[in-house]
C-alpha cells in the first residue's frame, strides 16, 4: 500500500540490517537511556504517539515520533494511522516486511506497527506550575504492567499528571508502554523524581498528600461520605469547620507504593494522611493497580471533574 | 524439615515419576476436567486452599485439598502452612525436591508449594438461595489474568459470589488461580452459567442487573450521587419515589463483558440498565478489571457494607 503524496522509500526487507538491530535494541534500558528514545508498538500506542506529535507540532513543541515502521497489511488495517503518518511534520512511514517488524519488536504479536519516539517526560516544575488538582505518584512501583495500568487509570480518572520516583520501574519499558494502552501519550509524566524534594514541592504547591496504605487509619469510604455530605450541605471546598481530616475535593497528590512493601514508612509519616481502601471481604490486600483506581476515582468524583467533551456523554 | 506428629513418607526425588507427570498435567484443561481437580501454587494460594479445607471440614463439607507437595525449604519459610497441613483431615504434606516441584509446576517461580485441589465451584441455585446482595458476573471474559483480578476485586468489595458464563475463561487455569491471589478460596464461584437462564434467575431473585458498558447511558457517578443523596436525606432503600433509575443500594448483579467486544448487545438490552464508568481524561476505555473494581466498590459503598471484622479496622 502506498502512502499518498510522499515519495516512497523501498521497503526494508533484511531482518539482519543494522538499522533493524538499532530499533530492536530500544527494548533494553541502556539503549533507551543513551538515545533518549523508546518504542511504541501496535496500533493503539502508535496512533496516540502520532496524535501527540501532531498536537506538539501545532504548538511548536518538540517532536515525538522520529521514525515509523509499518507493514503494508498493518497500514491497510489502520487507514487512520496511514493518514496521520501522512500529516505535516511527520517522518513518512517506512514499509517493512513481517520478518523485519518481528525482529524490531519486543512483543510476540507486534501487529505491524512500531514508532521510535523521543522521551516525552517533563519536569516536575512544569507539572506543578500548571496548578494540578489531581496527581498520582508511584513510589518504587516495580512491575511494568502495574505502572502502566495505574497510568491508564490516572488518565481515565482525569488526573493532571503521573509522577514516578527514582527507583521505580522504567515507564519506557515496552511492557509498561503497552500496559498504558496509549495513555502514556495523554498526560504529562515526570520520571525519576527525588522522594524528599517531591514531597516538599507538593506541599509548597498546597497539594494535600494522601498515602494509599492498606494499614491506613483513615477509610476512603469515610472520606467520600464526608465529601458528599459537605457538597449536599452546600459547603464549598472552603466551607465547613477546619480540621485535620483530608478533604477529597481539595487539590490532591496520591502516593502509591511498591507491590510487596507498600510505601516507605518515612514517606507515609511525612504525607500526614494514611488512607486505606476498605476491604469488605476476606482478601488480604488489594493489588496496587486496583487500589490506585479506586482512590483516583474517589478524588475525581469528589472534585466534580467532568469528561473532556461532556456534550457527547 | 519434618512435620510433627505424622509418619513421613520419603521425599519424592524423581522428576520423571508418573505421579509427578499426573500433577503437571493439571496445568491443562483436559486433565482438569477429567479429574475435576486443579492446582493451587505458591504459599498464598496453598494457604487459602488449606484454610477453606479446614472450614469445610469443620462444617462437614467436601474436602478441598487432596494432595500437598512441598520442598523442605518452603515449609521452613512458611511455618504457618506446615502447621495448617498438619491439621486434622488433611493429607500430610509430601516432601519433594526442587526438581520435582519445578516439574509439577506451571510457573517459573513455584515457590516450593503445590496443592492439588478438588473443583470448588458451586451451583447457581445455591448462590441465589443465600439471598446475595452483590454479585459479579463475567460474560465471556477471556484473559485468565483479568478474570482472576476481577475475582480478587469482588472479594475485596465484599461481593457474595462471582459467576462466570459458559465460554468465559477457565478459572482453574493456573494463571487465573494465581491472579486471584487466594481470593478463589474466599467466595463462592459459579462456572459455566447459561446466559439466558442466568438472567432469568437473577430477575426472579429480585436482583437489579447492571450492565457495565463503556457506551452506557447512565453514569456511575450520577448513580452514586443519587444514592448518597437518598441516604443523607434519610430515605431508606424503600424510600423516595419509584422510578426507572437503578439504585446502587439495592441487591445488584453487575455484568462485565469481554475485553475486546464488551457485553453482547442482547444481554445489555435484557439487563435494562447500561452503566458507564465515566472517563474524565483522554483514555479511550477502561480495562475490564479496572471498570469492575470501580463498579463493585461503588455498590459496596452504597450498600454500606462493613469489613468482616470492623473492630480491628
Amino acid at each position: 500500500m502506498s502512502i499518498s503524496g510522499r515519495p516512497q522509500a523501498p521497503a526494508m526487507t533484511n531482518p539482519r540490517a543494522d538499522r533493524v538491530r538499532e530499533v530492536a535494541r530500544l527494548a533494553g534500558r541502556p539503549a533507551r537511556l543513551k538515545r533518549r528514545q523508546f518504542l511504541a508498538e501496535g496500533p493503539q500506542a502508535v496512533r496516540e504517539a502520532l496524535r501527540l506529535h501532531g498536537l506538539r507540532g501545532a504548538s511548536g513543541g518538540q517532536e515525538v515520533v522520529t521514525e515509523l515502521f509499518a507493514t503494508g497489511a498493518a497500514l491497510e488495517r489502520n487507514p487512520d494511522i496511514a493518514a496521520l503518518a501522512d500529516g505535516p511534520g511527520l517522518p513518512a512511514a517506512r514499509l517493512v516486511t513481517d520478518e523485519v517488524l518481528a525482529e524490531m519488536s519486543s512483543t510476540v504479536t507486534p501487529q505491524g506497527l512500531i514508532a521510535v519516539c523521543r522521551f516525552i517526560d517533563v519536569s516536575l516544575e512544569s507539572v506543578l506550575a500548571a496548578r494540578p488538582t489531581l496527581l498520582a505518584v508511584l513510589v518504587e512501583v516495580r512491575d511494568p504492567g502495574n505502572a502502566g495500568t495505574i497510568l491508564r487509570a490516572a488518565d481515565s480518572a482525569g488526573a493532571d499528571a503521573v509522577i514516578l520516583t527514582a527507583s521505580s520501574v522504567d515507564l519506557y519499558n515496552p511492557k509498561a508502554v503497552r500496559s498504558t494502552a496509549g495513555s502514556l501519550f495523554h498526560l504529562p509524566v515526570v520520571l525519576g523524581a527525588d522522594r524528599d524534594e517531591l514531597l516538599a514541592a507538593l506541599r509548597e504547591h498546597s497539594l494535600t498528600v494522601l498515602a494509599a496504605d492498606g494499614y491506613g487509619d483513615v477509610d476512603l469510604d469515610a472520606l467520600q461520605d464526608e465529601s458528599s455530605a459537605r457538597r449536599l450541605a452546600g459547603a464549598g471546598p472552603a466551607g465547613g469547620a477546619a480540621g485535620d481530616r483530608a478533604r477529597l475535593e481539595e487539590p490532591t497528590a496520591w502516593l502509591f507504593g511498591n507491590e510487596a512493601q507498600g510505601l516507605p514508612a518515612d514517606l507515609v509519616e511525612a504525607a500526614g494522611h494514611r488512607v486505606a481502601v476498605p476491604i469488605y471481604g476476606q482478601a488480604e490486600s488489594l493489588n496496587v493497580g486496583t487500589a490506585a483506581t479506586v482512590c483516583l476515582y474517589a478524588s475525581a468524583r469528589a472534585q466534580r471533574r467532568t469528561p473532556p467533551d461532556a456534550s457527547t456523554a
